[in-house]
Parts: C-alpha cells; structure tokens; sequence
C-alpha cells in the first residue's frame, strides 16, 4: 500500500457506510483491482484497525494501487443527515468527502446513508458554476438499452429552473455514458397535450423550448413511455424520480414473484420453467441495480456516486467502475460549458 | 326498449366516445345485462341513427332495462376539455353527465376523453359538501388481493387539504369496494423517515396524524411498499398517482416483453414456455386493467365513471358492473358522513 498522494483521479471509497460492512467493501475493490487494469488508485477511508485485517486477508497488503484513510467514526443509516456531518466530523463519509474537497481525491464512492451523502456532497463540494441544485442520476435499463432517470431523489422540492439543470446534466451524463451523441430529452408529466399537468411542467416545458440547443428537447412523455424509445434522458423532479424508480423496481419484483407462484401451483408449469429458466435469470440481469452500481450526484464540485445501501461486492465494484468513468469522461467539465452556455443564451434572450 | 324514467340507479352509458366505437359499448352492455341479472336500467346516450341498428343487431330491441337517449354530436380524444363542454353541448358525454345532474340517473360511466369527463363530472355535477376537490380512485392488483390509488390524475397541483380528503374517500372506496373493514392508508412519499419528502408531504403527515379516526393512518410509505401488504389506500396527488399508474403498467408490460424475447432466442425455452403458458396467461389476467373497467371520480354529487379510452367490451362490462357496485353500496353517502366527521373534529381543534 502507498500513502494517500495528490493524485486528484484517485478514488476515495467510504469503507464503513453499507449495510454489508467493510469486508464486502473490501471484497468489492479487490474485484476492481482485479478486473480494471486501468483502474484509478483507490483510497479506503474507515476504521484502520478493521480495514488492515481485512485488506491482508483479501491479499492485497501489498496492492500499489491501495491506501487506507482513517476514519474513527461511521455515519449509520438511521443518522439524521444534517446531523452526522455536523457531530460525526471523522466519519468515513466525512472524511471521504474531504479527500475530494482538498483534490486529494476526484471522486467519492458511499454505499452509506444516502441522505447524509448528498447533504455531504452539497454543501462540503459546493454546486458548480450555474447549477442551482445537485440531482441524482440513474441509469435505466429499456428495450434495446438504457436512458437516464434525473433527478432520482436529491431535490424533492424542484422549481423549473431546477429542471432545466436536470435536463442540461442527464444529457450529458448520459451522452458520456451511454454513448448517445445528441440524447432526447423528455419531461415527465401526465398528458402530452399543451398545457396538460400542472403549473411546475408548463413553466419548465416553455423554459426548455426557449433554450434551444442546449438540449435536445423532445417535448413532454407520459409513464407509458419510460420504457418505449421515445427518449434517452427522463426529466422529472427528485419526489417523482425517486418515487417511479422504487415503483419500478417494485412492479417488476411482483411480477416475477407472481409468475413464480402461478407457475409452482402447477408441475407441468414448473417443468416447463425449468426449461425457461435462462430466460428468467437474463430477465433479473436486465433489470438488476447491480450493473451500475452507483448513481452520480451531478451538479457538485467533485463526482459523488451513491451506491444501494445494501450493496453486494459487485454492485459496489461497478460503482466504481462508474466513478472511474464518470471522472475519466469529464462529465463536469461539459456540465459547466454547458451550464455557461446557458448563461450566454438567457442573457441574450434578456 | 323503455323510455328513460326518473329510476336514480340508472347507469348512462356514453357509448360514443371510446376508441373502438360504439358497436364495442353496445357489446359490453349485451354482456352486462346477461350476466347481471340485478343491474340497473341502462340508459345508451348518442347517436340514436348509430345506436338502434346496433342494439337491433345485438337483439336487444325488445330489452325492457335498456334505452337510448339522444346525442347528436362527440366529444373526441383530441378535444380540449373545457372546450368540450362549452362547445359540444349536445355530445353524448354532456348529455349523460346531465341525466346524472337531473336524477334521471345515478351513475354515469364513459371511455371517452379523460380530461373532458373529469371537467364534465366537477363543473356540471359540483364537488359534495366538504370536498375541495374531486379524486380518481383506482384498484391496484397485490400479492393475495387488490388495493386503491387515490388520486390517480384529476388534481395535479394538490395541498395537503386535499390529500386528506382523498385519503377519507380512498378508505370509504376502499372499505366498500374491496370490503376491508378498517383500511390502512398509506401517504406517498419518498423515505418514512420524520421530515423527508417535501413541504406538502410535511403538511399532510401532520394533518392526518390529527384527523384520528377519521381515517386509519399507517404513514408515510415508498415507492417499494406499493405492492407489499403494507397498506390498502396509497395517497398521492394526482400528478405522481398518474406517473405511477402508467409506470407500473409500462413496467409490466416491459418485462413481460423482455422476458418473451429472451425465450424466443432459444427452442428449448419455447419448449419450457409452452408448458408454463398459463402462468404467463394467469399473470396478464392479473395485472389486466380490464377486470375492474373503470375507476370512480370521487367527490362529486353523482357517481362517474371513467374507463379507459381503448376499453373492449369486456373492460367496459366491468366499468359498469363497478359502477353499480359503487351506486349501490352508498360510497358517496358514507363519504359525506365522514366529510361531516371531519369538520366536527377540525371545528373542535380550533
């Protein structure tokens, strides 16, 4: 192991937040390690005395790429989040989010308390130049690909400019992420007829006709879309993006939950899903939160990716890979152009 | 055929306004007057020229408990609602909300324009004493039984006021609708924590935590519990009741799909497929929007009904076996009882 040097690609992982502890954390970088050749050199931050133990068990004393940060103290799950930044200064989350503040870190990985982490990242990173609010990014899985969902959860009280950010941000997560040269934008409501859904939609709908180029925006989509290619990018506020992201990971647990109980209920149906059975796992592939692993908080001085808490070592190790990815495509760098883009466009239209 | 008469349980049907025509609404009212043999009188509005052949057709000139009532002209999918009702004041949708308004019926039920009947059903028949607003009320399908979404589109910029309210109506709905005798009401929201979610979250947390027995309150719930036995009435406003409806369906649908072409790409799972088909043919049954037809505005002086705009007949059946259920267990009485219930204890609050 190497000490913690200036190395701003370095990612700094909260060894202590997840609900599985620091050993699958552990287990989790090793497989980074492991797997990413390229990848950054990666910092633990948590308890030394438990993290040495379990970095020698998993082989990886000896790791260049691995250091370890300590950190007294965890924020739990059921912290209050203004809270745990304020009394638990030396936590690894804290801490972690510090190594990003003073660059000796660029990017931040916490499978803790998600509350806490955002709070973190806004106000210990700052917001970037004309961003008004950070917003929560997920990936999505749809027919034939992905889109991304923005914001997930980090703004549940959104005006429309704050949309538009949103708007602004998802495109270019996801024109770097997903590899979309120009993402179509779509703004969530409940009608696609002007003037249908309520004050915030109209306000934001006019706002992102206005701003031209800056995105490429498709116009409003309903929840019968979010799965159809109609758009790449899913604009909504963090009430109603977190709020479809749980519903949807909790339809497709209940329809593959029934469909197992109609098929046990009867041993020609069990036979036949025995035969069936690759198309089920490949379905639960799909739809796992596994294969992204983390979502950024865009809008922040520093890449900040929150993971599950309950993440597994997979999960966590493409987390990770997120981070790298995130961090290596300058996703902030074309965040803030686009940000000062904008600037330029409303003065004009001023 | 009778003429229309002043029976206040008689159900007028717009059979003009949905998307297969009205030759799928008369069919639907062959297949409910068959197999209900207590329904109530039904009373066709629209084009008589159009309609009496049809009901020739379908041998149900000489049916005692079926009549027609005149409309010239349609409201259509593309109308603007207001519009709508000011213009087309002889469609068949104005007409059978206005048989409801006169007490020449009790019910109305429509797969016409959503927007139009919502407007229609508000402005012409006026919200009950006490109601700020009316709600769409919706039956969910669960592990092991159903449960109702309130509201599911009519108020897209609600306050906390009208969330209690619709949580009064969701549990009265729900008590008689699915017989649960003292329904859980669930409130929307992103995180169960104390103090998350929003400001209008805030607000209605803490009105419905006073109201008491009013209502049976269990709290805040996510995304994830809509499908778990945690509650039997989901609160939201009727922008994020919409989002949700139409996500949940979109993501059932999705996965279907995904899991049919994963099954497709290999003749083994086909071979598996065929032998558990009627699990998948269970499942769809399950999750088909056609077993309960339509769902209720709630709060007004009347009892509408809105089904789905490419309801089949089988669907709009439903739609009106639903609305004699909703007719003739009172839900509109018990609704107003509470409503009093509600001002007595926010009088003594105060």
């Amino acid at each position: 192991m190497v000490n913690t040097s200036g190395a701003s690609g370095r990612i700094a992982v909260d060894a202590m937040g997840g609900d599985l502890g620091p050993a699958e954390v552990v287990a989790a970088v090793k497989l980074a390690l492991h797997q990413y050749p390229a990848l950054n050199p990666i910092t633990l931050v948590g308890h030394e005395a438990e993290l040495n133990p379990l970095i020698a068990l998993a082989g990886l004393a000896q790791e260049q790429r691995l250091s370890v940060f300590h950190a007294s103290e965890v924020v739990t799950m059921d912290d209050k989040p203004l809270n745990a930044l304020k009394k638990k200064k030396d936590s690894s989350m804290v801490r972690a989010i510090e190594l990003v503040k003073n660059r000796e870190a660029g990017v931040v990985v916490s499978c803790g308390n998600t509350g806490a982490l955002m709070a973190g990242g806004t106000l210990r990173l700052r917001t970037m130049e004309g961003v008004a609010r950070p917003a929560l990014a997920a990936i999505c899985p749809r027919q034939g690909g992905h889109f991304v969902l923005i914001d997930a959860g980090a703004n549940p009280e959104a005006k429309a400019e704050h949309l538009v950010h949103n708007a602004i941000m998802g495109s270019h997560y996801c024109r770097v992420m997903l590899g979309i040269k120009s993402p179509r934008v779509g703004l969530m409501t409940i009608g696609t007829e002007e003037g249908k859904g309520n004050a915030l939609i109209t306000e934001t709908h006019d706002l992102l006709r206005r701003v031209g180029d800056v995105v490429n925006y498709a116009g409003p989509i309903e929840g019968f879309h979010v799965f159809a290619e109609h758009v790449d990018v899913v604009v909504c506020d963090g009430f109603v993006g977190n709020i479809m992201l749980k519903t949807v990971e909790a339809t497709a647990k209940a329809v593959s939950k029934w469909l197992k109980a109609e098929i046990k209920g009867n041993p020609l149906r069990l036979c036949g899903a025995m035969l069936a059975k690759g198309a089920f796992k490949a379905l639960k592939e799909k739809g796992s939160y596994e294969t992204y692993g983390g979502s950024p908080l865009l809008g922040v001085n520093g890449v900040v990716i929150i993971a599950h808490g309950s993440s597994s070592a997979l999960a966590i190790r493409n987390a990770v890979r997120v981070a790298m990815e995130t961090f290596s495509v300058k996703v902030n760098t074309r965040i803030e152009e686009a940000m000062a883009n904008l600037a330029t466009k409303e003065a004009a239209v001023e």
